[in-house]
């Protein structure tokens, strides 16, 4: 029979102060719900989980895939969070890049016996981990160590495939492991580099809603409303402390849940992400993904003539307006980047199809008080 | 190959000014992506859907589950909204209780081709029309045309069974279709119970919370923090108008979600439900389902010392105070309720398990500057 | 992201000598892969298996419902079986028909700390119990001690409904234990009904693409072709040993999954369920639910042109013939039936839609040497 | 709320005489059930299938992978077929070998608006598709020109993977169309290489039994019952007709959902095949793998003292021997794949684990009559 509409969700999440720590625990607490998806003699009543218990053959343990360097101290209690729980680590693999090529390596090279991937650290090495996971068919469990983007919970990976950046259809997480007090303790660029990815929310939604009227492009409302839902929870309390980061986590988790919901980035990337994928790939040097979004999404909003105060205020309250101006942006490198946005992706309308946006764009950035600093001559 | 932890959404959703006028157009657009789940003869290949195309004899159209009285011009707006579209209509009943017994009445009455079951109007209607889709085996469309409790999207159907309330095992939608204005046109009083049903998601995990700690009853981590998540984002922008009826809206949805992903309605109900529930068992008078709960979600976010001042500065920004001390509770039914509360549920820890909280409550009646006109001496 | 089409079905297959003696161990083993589907504070990461482990509040042990009377020793094993394993029964409950008013009764009164419904016993008690797990959303075990139908794994549950004999949805088993030689100690009329049954798979899979033809009614190939390859399998080894036993019991179980594949009974019920269902409503002594199907399927092969020589061998091989002719049918009463068949079941196109077949029929009953002594005069 | 065990099966099956001629037909039809899996601005509303239907701007139509060469009116058949149905396909690749860096070239090279992925011809070409098809999160259909293994309609695709032959984790195709007349009219050896793969199933069930006695390793029972049964289907009736071709395709589909159901080959591949791929590896000039598998399972079966009369008749009945025979294996080749059998898979127990077999099949070679003429000294 029919079982209706379905999509995958997280079996584990975490989201607290010392959930790191806790690590190895959660894996054997969860080693009977998550179960290795496929391989050779090790079906699911093998009871084979994260924990790779004494005694299953068929079960086995995690591999770690980690942020190379990651500091001394993450590494550390990650590693004995897993050992002091009597779960066997399998292997143990650094990662500098997110090249498909490496993920694919490493996938060919995989121990026989692995349970499952687990990815520890920044976006490469989680968006690696995932895709190994999703090439072996295993559960992949992210635990990532800062927020700087919306990515760790999503279904698909950011690769670079024979050089270029690509978004490749990967698999949810089976568990998400995140602790709050170590991303807080990551470089706050980092946290802030997750706000302005998570504001983008509200003008990627804009742009879907914009295209469903002008291509008949069909908007996933329930997509679309639980993108929203992700950015208001945090606007509540958007305060870089612990109950703030969790609620950051959350609203970057939830995202990443509304992208599997309709299948596609839709609800999470819109023109402004156009505008910052142009400058990721000719800028001279390249700024965090989510302070490029972030303004950008700022700049979209006007365009749209929607949640410009929202984010301006939030922007405001966080410190994310100060970051900018540390280290402003290339102005002539921006023009160009929205000269160049619409043409990124193929068949992908936002307001920059509408019309020529660069007179506005150039207007704004001289005009507007809160971009001028953020933006050198 | 294991498909990893599923959970099922609606597939039409549809929250938006206008949308009754056009549940018709939504019955037809979704008709190949909402596929009868049963029925002799009615395989999913049947391509019988929702609309009931001419020429398939295998599907069929929707019978339809009101609310008794629903306004006229409601009933007649969705009448002609479904055959306009083409869709024939195949019953059309009415229903003015939540009895188990009604539903099963209903399912062994239904016509043999039924494609779906629509329900339209208030809670007890709605709850009808779920089981008896439940019964059937048939799609299920959520038409709630106000927004006085979280139950339109949920798994579970509050119905009576042998004269008692019972929260039933059922299905989720496959459809939602709230027309915002519609439900802003409702009387204010139940787009109020719905902000008291929606602000005790907050009081309700935190009693999850505390029952891990005291029970090890485990919490589902997604379904706790989504259930906070709507919440912040109605609060982001609480007003009553279509903007603020969208998000209240949103939120009740996405809390049945929550429900959904944990298999339990622990995210959505904790103490402050308990309390209402008793209220519901012997006052003489029981009022609106949230109004009940919101204020008694103030009262016990006070024992658990958090949220209370998110609360009561909601229910000021939005009249909740006013609506309730139009017509002051019983001070003497609520202290009895409390008393009764922890028997309600078998095997339900809450913030009442701990110790008696009576005295506590009686002081906060007296001495709360914001519950006091909330009673009656 | 889009999971494709899925199915349901068990967790737990157990078809062997011995397979009741390990019900307990089994309930065990599968405790951590089945879950409580529902029910307040028992969600899923409940643990909440079938076992009710010791210490966990939130799970539960099973509810066994049984055929009444079932044999002392059948019965006695079951429970030991289960107590040695260290899980606690919660309530036992003896059935003797199969009315929906009786399994929403044992529904109404279920103790709330359920964690599954075992039906033990025959069909009517299956069906009971597979109905009441349904309303109350706990995982169901089928646990049959004879092979008299296919209804044992299916989704649907066959039950009276004012009276009347319907099929209603449900869901399918999480577990299935077939204890050969139970089944084979069962009177041996109760597996040539099983037999019987099995062959109509034939006629029914025909009758469906006759009705794909003449009405465009859809055939899911898939559900069409693993019916047949059911019966197939036991023809290969039809013996009334445990051999041919586990594989009747395998071929009926494969069918019930068929029917899940496509969301109806059309791969497992045709024109020849019709004239049983028929003799069912007015026949002065309905003999078993197989014996009808049997005769009638080849009765309907012979007008389908298909099949009749694999029917008439397999009940020539197994003593199906014998065991009617004990007891010959009334002819009258199945011209009668013929007659009643087509208009049984609303929009349901079989080789009797066509014309007339009373007379065809007629001449079978007086000249097929097979069918003569099958029929009182 | 739990949903139970799923499994995915295909959306759409057809196994005829003539289904190639049809194919872009059921790609029309099958539109609006089988929907793209993921791509940016490709939600599931799109309505995006294989039919890539006019109008819908983000819906695409297929990617067509042959097997290099294919015959030529086979090729225009299938092109005009999707064509004349006015479906416009997107790519038309061929491809003559398996390997894993070819698989990941297509894919890195598909065109942005690809709806699907249709496999035609053979298991290289099949498997690459295939795991393009997952790669690309793109529904996959199997059109398989002849019936030389099960591999057409399993979650996982044999490449070779650095020059190693593996079975990598991929999807379950959603559509397979086999023309039974085109299969039929592929070389004879094709069908008897299937025929060969059929066979095996008994074996491989028997090793897993093994397994799970000397190793704790679970058996899937369902699994095994099904791989069972889908020999015994064709058992009936095994003729070299459009009937017994229909039922070797139904058997080899229903072996690959076996496999899916267990989420592992065992059900399918035992230590007939250990021995098959140590020919593989090494064997001067390999031959086609279902006569080699089929031959290893006559030996296997008369070590595990199980189904040998069955084989050794079916062998018969079918013309396989006389097609071994026809070009005998190298007795000292098979031998040394006897000995290196036990090693090629870690982890997999079988009858060739318990000791040493060498001598036993030695023996077997040199005097079992049947095996005789089908080694060269």
């Amino acid at each position: 029979m029919d079982i209706g509409r379905q999509i995958r969700i997280p079996t584990l999440v975490r989201i607290k102060r010392g959930a790191l720590g806790r690590l190895g625990l959660y894996l054997r607490r969860t080693s009977c719900e998550i179960s290795s998806q496929t391989g050779s003699g090790a079906g699911r009543g093998a009871g084979g989980g994260l924990g790779g218990q004494t005694g299953s053959r068929t079960s086995g343990g995690p591999v770690l895939v980690l942020t190379s360097p990651l500091p001394e101290p993450i590494a550390h209690k990650a590693r004995s969070a897993i050992s002091d729980a009597g779960v066997a680590i399998v292997d143990w693999i650094q990662i500098d890049n997110n090249e498909f090529e490496e993920a694919v390596r490493i996938f060919g090279h995989l121990p026989k016996k692995v349970g499952s991937i687990i990815g520890i650290g920044g976006g490469k090495a989680l968006d690696t981990a995932k895709y190994v996971a999703f090439l072996a068919g295993k559960p992949y469990i992210a635990v990532p160590t800062s927020l700087s983007n919306d990515g760790f919970c999503s279904p698909q990976a950011s690769l670079t495939f024979g050089g270029k950046r690509r978004s490749l259809p990967a698999v949810m997480p089976q568990g998400l492991v995140l602790d709050v007090g170590v991303c807080l303790a990551a470089p706050r660029s980092l946290w802030l580099s997750g706000v302005g990815d998570l504001v983008s929310k509200f003008t990627a939604v804009r742009d879907w809603k914009l295209a469903f009227h002008k291509t008949g492009e069909p908007v996933d409302d329930l997509a679309a409303l639980l993108s929203d839902a992700s950015v208001y929870q945090f606007l509540a309390s958007p305060t870089f402390d612990e109950a703030g980061t969790a609620l950051l986590g959350t609203a970057l988790m939830l995202n990443g849940i509304a992208m599997e919901i309709c299948g596609s980035s839709r609800p999470a990337s819109g023109s402004e992400h156009l505008i910052s994928h142009a400058l990721d790939a000719f800028s001279r040097r390249p700024r965090l993904h989510g302070l490029q979004v972030g303004v950008a999404s700022y700049i979209i909003s006007r365009l749209q003539g929607k949640h410009t105060d929202a984010i301006a205020h939030l922007f405001h309250q966080t410190g994310f307006w100060e970051e900018v101006r540390k280290d402003p942006f290339s102005r002539a490198e921006w023009l160009e980047a929205v000269r160049m946005a619409p043409s990124v992706k193929e068949d992908f309308y936002t307001i920059l199809s509408v019309r020529d946006r660069l007179p506005e764009i150039e207007r704004m950035l001289d005009q507007d008080p809160l971009l001028r600093d953020c933006f050198t001559a």
